[in-house]
């Protein structure tokens, strides 16, 4: 796998770029816009998430003699095309909600503004990050919120494919958890990684004592060992003799676990091990977070759920063309109308209407002259807020938003987007869109 | 992100290598197992799929001096470590399932045999790979067995990660899909690509007429025309008046498909259009696909629910370890006790049994001497098959595994695999897996 990102796309998207030459429309001007039809079944909010990763796929979306001889050889598109491609890069402007950014139904995610040619191409790859991005930070982000303030990690590199490993831990940092077990998003993204042991270490070593003792004698009595190999309480008694009352934490990673938590804490507490912290990381989701509100746990780990959507693992993002220039340079809205999937044509800008104490209750969005265009009246002053940000202008992307510093950026930004949710967001059960969208 | 594959990985593999250096137990010589302690809910069998493409990222998991730098510089492990790991190439053997073979709950998937640290280490990449690629490969079984023969296209590559949608593609194949989207999985494993247009092509042009013309123009009447834009009705009429008769497809995105579909069929056949075929591609599942069977459908296309493995998204599969030697080199099952996720421990091989008619019956999981010690009376011999077969033998990776051919020959191996299932297999509803698992 070469390290362009220009092969990461449907076929279609050069098919098209290749008639498009042909017959003289390739360079209208062109608007599309990401964006999702609803909310994952039930979900009260959605968190946008891939946005900082996926600005610098679009910076390496490039064609080398690569990707050309091999859509030469295989004739995927004709020699106007291959010169087109072999000049490729994007240098439109791309407008969106800020990572971190809670969404709605309607909510223009993204917005495109380019040449057909140059704005088209990049579809598969804008869905394939925001859809997988987003789906596990709206998950992860339901799970924060229900965590009472206790650190989250993300340990499920190993349920979701091993580069969307990667970018999972990335998109539940910015919905707020605290760390990943993944050494490659620690490194490209800077979150902070986690882990010490597994079952099998425990396993390895003739007895649960001298796996412990292996343990503390290399990273010291703050470790975390996991006590659930054999005997979950033989394993606390055993582990506190191993690492004294100075041990870190205990993992638990099976069992009924408001009952295996409530006694593992008493039993921590009357072997004196009152700071000893207690972690738990079995099949955790939403719901059985929100089950251990009551439960002595100091620290989640999950897994699966989080990689995964939790039940919906792709957002349900789609990009579509919503107006392009005619031969007269003018604007046309379209969309596509034949049945239940028609969408909004039109060039749009969002804004999300707070109230005086600065909880949103609607989601605005406005059609007419597009991002940047907010009319006087559209209420962006005092307490209400503009959604879109400039990404790329001309082909220039804003650095602030790549990197370990684009990532911690969107972080801080979901965290104050948070405080604008009204309470009712955080209900777990199902239901609608805690704010209605409405377009203008 | 760089080309090894090395940080695809989660710290604590890192950390136990470190500690178990430490401690003098990470050149004990292991045998790790993959597998899924049960199908994906209501499933009746699984299939296996990933192992190609994970031998190669085996092949090329090793730590150059920017890996080692990071740990170095984030203290994750230490000197004697890191002098580990700089010379770190996987020397053991890997015995597993073929890929396309057909899987149930306890099936040892992937037996990895060698020291403790380089066993271990390569835990998370392993199951990534599975878990991903068997949930794909599972679920897109499920369709091929009701699509009755015709023809399926993977199109789900905006619906996963950019990543991901290249494994989805290829286990897809695996599983009998017959092409993909995807460039890059046309290019990486020799998959057939397809695709010709999106809504966005037709809303681009002034009128749906001019798009397709410009559509034929380039590539001719053989196209497949995508007819929903607007009107469907209409855009058939427009499709074969544009092309002709000898129009090669149409595809409907949209609407009742069973109705849509039979409106479309009278249609194109009373414009004389009788070859042009229907392919449709509406957010089908194996169920809707099923839904289709009496329909006039030639082609279909699937998207997220394939890439998402239908409900199942990653395939539950774990790795344990389940035999370890001692100082005296002799080997000692071992298995986590402690609770309902308790495993059986020991080395294993696996046969599965036939009747008479070929039909498999059976699964039998043997514990005794591991791979290839089949005792005499296990029943590998006339109808009944071993399951596993060699990946790895001291570090040589078979290459008849990897790459293009490697792909290949998964996909036959599938096809004659689906051929042993009993028909209750086939059965959509949720159920029991179809054989069951015995050890002996």
């Amino acid at each position: 796998m070469t390290e362009t990102s220009a092969f990461r796309t449907d076929r279609y998207e050069l098919t098209m770029v290749d008639a498009a030459i042909h017959s003289g429309t390739a360079h209208r001007e062109c608007m599309f816009e990401a964006f999702a039809r609803r909310l994952p079944a039930g979900r009260r909010y959605g968190i946008v998430a891939g946005t900082g990763r996926l600005l610098e796929l679009i910076r390496d979306f490039r064609f080398t003699d690569a990707e050309l001889s091999w859509l030469r050889n295989n004739e995927v598109v004709r020699s106007p095309t291959l010169d087109w491609l072999a000049n490729y890069s994007f240098q439109g402007n791309i407008w969106g909600y800020q990572e971190g950014e809670a969404y709605f139904p309607g909510s223009p995610l993204l917005v495109v503004e380019g040449t057909f040619a140059e704005a088209v191409i990049l579809e598969t790859l804008i869905l394939s990050v925001l859809n997988y991005d987003t789906s596990v930070a709206s998950a992860a982000a339901r799970m924060v919120s229900v965590s009472l303030g206790r650190p989250i990690a993300e340990m499920g590199s190993r349920r979701t494919s091993e580069y969307g490993a990667v970018a999972a831990a990335r998109a539940a940092y910015i919905a707020g958890f605290s760390a990943t077990s993944n050494l490659e998003a620690g490194r490209t993204w800077g979150i902070p990684t986690m882990g010490t042991a597994a079952h099998s270490f425990t396993l390895l070593h003739d007895s649960e004592e001298t796996a412990f003792r292996a343990q503390v004698d290399s990273f010291g009595a703050h470790t975390t060992l996991l006590v659930d190999t054999y005997d979950i309480e033989s394993g606390i008694d055993m582990a506190v003799k191993v690492a004294g009352v100075g041990l870190g934490s205990i993992r638990i990673d099976s069992g009924d676990l408001p009952t295996v938590v409530a006694a593992a804490r008493r039993q921590l507490d009357e072997l004196g091990a009152v700071n000893t912290t207690i972690t738990v990381t079995s099949d955790l989701d939403e719901y059985s977070i929100a089950a251990l509100s009551g439960s002595p746990v100091d620290a989640f780990g999950v897994g699966t759920s989080v990689v995964t959507g939790s039940g919906s693992p792709a957002a349900g993002m789609v990009y579509k063309l919503v107006a392009h220039t005619d031969d007269t340079g003018a604007w046309i809205p379209v969309a596509k109308t034949s049945t239940a999937k028609a969408s909004v044509g039109g060039r749009k800008d969002a804004v999300r209407r707070l109230d005086a104490s600065g909880i949103a209750h609607e989601e605005i969005v406005l059609l007419g002259d597009g991002p940047a265009g907010l009319p006087e009246d559209s209420g962006t002053s005092g307490l209400n807020r503009a959604l879109l940000v400039p990404f790329i202008n001309q082909g220039a992307i804003d650095e602030r938003y790549l990197g370990a510093a684009g990532t911690q950026l969107a972080r801080t930004h979901h965290e104050s987007v948070m405080r604008e949710l009204p309470l009712e967001a955080f209900r777990l059960g199902r239901g609608e869109p805690v704010i209605p969208t409405t377009y203008r």
